[in-house]
């Protein structure tokens, strides 16, 4: 049986939303991923401690681990399930972030980081969903004072970087503002969220504080894939997917498992009703690790796909968990929707209709 | 009062569509143009010249003038417009063309040419809606062939220019099969349809023989239109609008009034639903004379846009009309979708929620 394990699966950026759409999507990364990265640009956002504090605990207390393992069982080849459930305890871990805003004080960063929160989470004002809030200018005197304090708390600075110019120009248009971070915070981590232009890739490289994320969707779409034919907003997303180009290189550093780079799914769930309505955004969760086997496997770099989905992340991120989740995923054809549906609730998942070349076979925990 | 005279407004590329679709957009061009070219990718395609001859009497048989001018006197901006319809008779002339496919013939390019069908529309294989009966390939030498006699008989040659590459690339990419022709077939008039590429105009400027359509939509919108903020399938179209520095060097040759650019709305009406399901084109037929007035004014360039909506036309494609139509168009803020909705039917009307600065205050015609 042609099968690959994957240790401690993690997705450094996931929208795990609220109430109701919450309950929906959590059991698909609760149950394959040992951490997530969970965005705090909800509405309202997570713009202090309390609240993050406060949707870390809905998202424990949503984390009732029969239900997630009987909702993800149909879409696990395996004839004795049951078996390796009984071994499942709560084993996952959201890490949480503070949505940065102009009003954000030393006092709350400093309180943050006492509670446990490392990571702040920059959005640019009106970049994307729920980013009203966001910075409306990054490089000013009161950021930077906090950000010589983020430093030395060690805490990490993950940026959606898009300029508000054109939207094909609008993360490149964006890169000088992290080279300026980079340079004036050396030993301040910083992270190029979903990185969708290959000009990112040489600013990450280039200074030994930046780092990237990469989603799963910008691996393997253009834009071509939203306008080239008929209008598809099921793959519209912020960042737009990009050129034939970007992507190229986004998959050779993804495939080559640089250390440097992250995976964050970025699974952002919308309603069928809000995608029509033209809300950015690619739900993904219930499908990523059978579809990164697929990728990985098909470019022959099935062997890095740990580092990328994984190991980076632990390092990058300094993250301990105390416990080892293992994913075991088998080389058998595999369609989400050919289950149930190629919805969850109201939302359409990504690739759901089509082929993946794994299948989950087993998920089995233990102790650190 | 602050008026502008256009006097026979010709719209050099129309989907007028069929049946109930035909019914409800024709009145809105029929009014206020003086001629059309209608496109032939109906479906079915108009592949031979007596598809194309039945659909022309088909159009004629629309033209109800009573209830076209019934239809547009709610955006008529005069107190007393019976006196002015009294006086408007048969004015609209539909100009016909061929739809270019593999299996055309020299002698349906004659036949067509002898029942005054002189213009060849070229679309490649799938690259717009109905394009399916396309040419897979230009450059063959039957095609050639055909082209050498369209050249003697002095017809016209329109091409929907875009390879089957990146969409942000395909008009650019497409261009040396203009260039190939324009240097071929040195007589023959060939038009680059609906430009939204900067090249595109380099390219026409290069050679005599090489024109240009220009829509509406390609001097107004960019990329971020569509897919800059929420996906907006209503700014969607073939070819996709393109780049801030596109859309600039349009503007400037429409509004120059360069004797080789002519204006051809390529008003594409679908309904909503279709729309919603990824069916590119924008229909502006309702406001296409008001958003030109306003557009010229804003950048002080009235006095060109008589050629650029009408005299260029004539001359580009030879058109003589018996008769003369003057559109007066008033400088008074109009709303199209404030009289009673901003739909025609179940089509959306660009611009239709949208303060134009010109509205129509009379139409009135004469014998040549």
């Amino acid at each position: 049986m042609d099968t690959i394990t994957l240790t401690n699966p993690i997705d450094m950026h996931i929208h795990l939303r609220q109430d109701s759409l919450l309950q929906a999507v959590l059991p698909y990364s609760a149950s394959c991923f040992s951490a997530v990265l969970a965005m705090p640009n909800l509405n309202p956002p997570l713009l202090n401690t309390q609240s993050v504090l406060a949707y870390k605990e809905k998202i424990m207390m949503e984390c009732d681990f029969e239900k997630a393992y009987n909702i993800i069982l149909p879409h696990i080849n395996n004839q004795n399930p049951q078996a390796n459930l009984l071994n499942i305890q709560q084993h996952f871990v959201p890490i949480m972030s503070l949505y940065v805003h102009d009003n954000l004080t030393l006092a709350e960063i400093q309180k943050a980081k006492t509670s446990g929160i490392k990571i702040l989470k920059l959005y640019p004002k009106g970049a994307t969903t729920n980013a009203e809030n966001g910075m409306s200018e990054v490089l000013t005197p009161n950021f930077l004072t906090l950000l010589e304090e983020a430093q030395r708390l060690g805490m990490i600075l993950s940026i959606h970087g898009e300029s508000n110019g054109f939207s094909m120009d609008r993360e490149r248009e964006f890169l000088f503002i992290f080279e300026e971070l980079a340079k004036s915070f050396p030993t301040l981590k910083i992270i190029i969220e979903h990185l969708s232009d290959r000009h990112s890739i040489e600013m990450v490289h280039k200074y030994p504080n930046l780092f990237g994320t990469i989603t799963l969707h910008h691996l393997l779409l253009t834009l071509d894939d939203v306008i080239g034919g008929k209008l598809n907003p099921f793959m519209f997303c912020k960042p737009v997917v990009k050129t034939p180009k970007d992507r190229e290189a986004i998959l050779e550093v993804a495939l080559s498992g640089d250390s440097k780079f992250s995976f964050g799914s970025d699974s952002a769930p919308h309603t069928i009703e809000a995608k029509m309505n033209g809300a950015a955004g690619i739900f993904n969760a219930p499908i990523l690790l059978q579809a990164l086997c697929s990728l990985f496997d098909k470019h022959k770099k099935i062997e890095n796909l740990q580092d990328f989905v994984s190991c980076n992340a632990l390092q990058i991120y300094d993250i301990s968990l105390p416990f080892v989740k293992h994913v075991i995923l088998q080389k058998k054809p595999f369609v989400f929707g050919r289950q149930i549906s190629t919805q969850v609730g109201d939302i359409e998942v990504f690739m759901g209709n089509e082929i993946l070349d794994y299948c989950i076979a087993d998920i089995r925990t233990e102790v650190a």
